[in-house]
């Protein structure tokens, strides 16, 4: 796991049965995908939205056996995301290790995803109700309409705010929100205090997007992960750009009307977004964001889980990987 | 839809229920892919899986509108897996007509599939009995590992029946299974007569594999809808030529020990399996499991759903499309 949760030792170690029920569910028959999955749970997530189901669940009647399976297929789900989007991505990196499907090829990330889809299913119909199950299966066609709307906008730089916004809260946002929301649902809170976190999700989860898009501008690639200007590579335009193209000085339109970047258009472009202070402006919107959750958490009662949400929301607004 | 149910009007006429649902569920802001699934449901395939869990569910209380939602996510969830499954074999033609990934490209169809699993299951929360969700999601983690098996063992001519029986139960019969299963279960009967009928779709559905695996050696083009040899130009060997190879004279070895093969090669083993009487065994092999089917329909109670069972097991079996 990385060292994201170093300071809070109790989630650390909750984070580590979460991480053992993970491994424990993905064994199977075919080593070779066996270790794939055992792989990408070892290779050092955040474990952000499983941490946010736990949080969450310490505002009601906390029950560790529900939640730490709960926490556990709501990371199976990202990683089934991560899978599939590596695909479609064509990405060689994911964490700063080969992705499955530069390993093993895309036909196997396709059943691999899948398979972890199924496992989420199989261990939410062992204890969870019937409202979470919908919850997951609606996140997940959010998640899926978020991705095959930025498929479909590739390379095309007339991209709106408002769209883009739409479009990250269906592929990131929803699923940090979901995390609260079940959370804190299975722990026997009312349907206000759930909505009310699950805003603390949402918020979370605009603003760490948004960061991570930005980082795709500003970040290294050490740290990061992945190379830099990947997004764009593929046609991908985010928050930075959009900005930096409110500024055009028609440099900017002319390399992206193409349909295929080289390397020398990347690095232009890249140079240009961060000159005409798109990173800034992304910045400030993503601080919006975050001041919103901290309001939304500021209303919470106040206990150990509250100030942890604080910290975090804080940190992943600076964080640089 | 196909002319299979075209002597069961009233099947028929239920399938054409079942289609509009799935429609009504396949609607979303993209109207690419909303078209795209569209096409697909359209495309005229058999509907057997969604027929056996209408055909299951009269030998209880049949309650229509669960049924019929039951059995349009059954067929969702096979369309899912041939989405998924056209971007492995990197196929062009599925029902005759272009493949989605063909069309739209293999990162299309990854979230496509997704889609189609994530309404699966929104559907399934619906008002199915979480006995059933669990069944769904355990037969897509089947299915999974059957394909990943499948895949792994490309290119490797030593295959078992008994490992090809393994695996295309998993890929399979599993869901025709769970077709009747969910049916009857779902239609108040008791655990004895829903495994009674589970074995009827497991047999049903192991010949229909084979038969499938047989059109791919001797099928015409033109009714089966996808090219002759497709599996083989893959690398996956099924039951003709793992009987043919056990005769074999050595030049089918020598073909087939290399990583890819031409359009001669295909030809040639083609022609080789045929000769030595691979699909005449492959065909006495799923003889034999229609007879089991027969045997399990027999014992069932009479009426108008186990005359509908025979027949069509039987027209399966001879099927040449």
């Amino acid at each position: 796991m990385s060292n994201f949760w170093n300071e809070y030792p109790d989630i650390k170690n909750e984070l580590e049965i979460v991480k053992n029920i993970m491994k424990e569910n993905v064994k199977s028959a075919h080593k070779d995908m066996e270790k794939a999955l055992l792989d990408l749970i070892d290779s050092g997530g955040k474990m952000i939205r499983p941490a946010f189901v736990l949080l969450s669940g310490r505002f009601g009647e906390f029950d560790g056996d529900k939640l730490y399976s709960l926490a556990a297929i709501v990371e199976m789900l990202h990683m089934a995301t991560l899978v599939h989007d590596d695909i479609v991505d064509d990405a060689r990196l994911r964490r700063g290790s080969p992705t499955i499907q530069s390993k093993y090829g895309k036909d196997y990330a396709v059943f691999m995803g899948d398979f972890l889809f199924a496992k989420c299913f199989m261990l939410l119909s062992n204890n969870t109700s019937m409202e979470s199950i919908k919850g997951v299966a609606k996140v997940v066609s959010k998640i899926c309409l978020g991705e095959i709307e930025q498929f479909s906008s590739r390379f095309t730089p007339n991209l709106s705010v408002k769209k883009y916004l739409k479009r990250i809260g269906a592929k990131t946002a929803a699923l940090f929100s979901l995390s609260c929301y079940i959370g804190a649902s299975e722990s026997g809170l009312d349907e206000k205090q759930c909505k009310s976190l699950a805003k603390v999700g949402y918020y979370i989860g605009m603003a760490f997007q948004i960061i991570d898009d930005i980082l795709d501008y500003n970040g290294n690639q050490g740290s990061v992960g992945k190379p830099i200007g990947n997004d764009l590579k593929q046609g991908i335009f985010t928050l930075p750009l959009i900005y930096a193209l409110r500024r055009d000085n028609n440099t900017l339109s002319k390399i992206l009307c193409k349909n295929d970047y080289s390397e020398e258009d990347i690095k232009k472009v890249v140079e240009i977004t961060r000159k005409s202070n798109g990173i800034e402006e992304a910045r400030r919107l993503a601080k919006k964001y975050t001041d919103k959750a901290f309001k939304q958490i500021s209303a919470l009662p106040d206990n150990e889980s509250r100030k942890i949400f604080m910290d975090v929301a804080k940190r992943l607004l600076n964080r640089e990987y």
